[in-house]
């Protein structure tokens, strides 16, 4: 079972896809999709769709997972957010994948255990439950840790089957 | 001169149709794309970005013009509303037109000429700028403000020329 991870963005989307099996997970790959700020936004939006075309593709994700995004500073980022966010949905409903959405503190708690841990204990998390010889970057690693907790909600419905 | 306004919404997106020649605008059509409310949000956003696709190829239009929305009530609706409006825009891109962004004060100030206008004040103004013999629906009828007032620049812009 493969599974994506989105951690959507206007302005860097980070994506990662691991493969499980169980409650075994292996780390397949990570990155980000960024998009051009001097570009228009219909550009931008895009640029991101493209990307994230790109990563489905390349990847076959058998299942992919989404941040539900409820924190937004203002209306106008929400706004934009919720662009990109709407690009990204439609290519993985394009590619007729499963999309699930999970909340930052479930994220959190997935990898973390705690619903509050700041970026770089995601990624400090990731590295280690993946074995990872690097640090992914912030956006990579949160998509990784999205991937991550929707891999462990999978785990346990099957074994509750 | 073919253009396409769109008033984005994630429950009904309007759209209006209409012909330019310097000041003269012509009507073409008008319309609501609907997305399900049983539906999942990504299966709602195929049905808009399918919509708004099938109005490209129907109409062929040669510029687009949608609304800037600044006033969401709160930064949950704001991202609804921007998932839907990412798809619209990502289709227009897609179709290579340019899209103008205008504010719905621009949009009402354009045919009514007062820009705190009623939803119904616009309906009626739409109806007797472009001698509709009925009143469209009020997003339709805002999709055809957005046109007209996107109009109205281009033949501006085109008498400064």
């Amino acid at each position: 079972m493969r599974i994506l991870g989105i951690d959507p963005g206007s302005r860097i989307t980070g994506f990662g896809v691991i493969e499980q099996a169980g409650f075994h997970v292996e780390y397949v790959s990570c990155g980000v999709i960024k998009s051009t700020p001097d570009f228009t936004f219909p550009d931008r939006l895009k640029e991101i769709y493209d990307g994230i075309c790109e990563v489905l593709e390349t990847y076959q994700p058998d299942s992919a997972a989404i941040e539900n995004v409820f924190v937004a500073k203002n209306p106008n980022s929400a706004l934009k957010l919720g662009q990109a966010r709407g690009v990204l949905m439609l290519a993985v409903r394009q590619y007729q994948i499963d999309l699930s959405e999970y909340s930052a503190k479930a994220v959190k708690q997935a990898v973390v255990g705690y619903g509050q841990a700041d970026k770089y204990q995601i990624q400090q998390a990731v590295r280690a439950l993946l074995k990872l010889s690097s640090t992914p970057s912030q956006d990579a690693a949160d998509a990784l840790a999205i991937a991550m907790c929707c891999s462990n909600h999978l785990a346990v419905s099957q074994v509750s089957l």
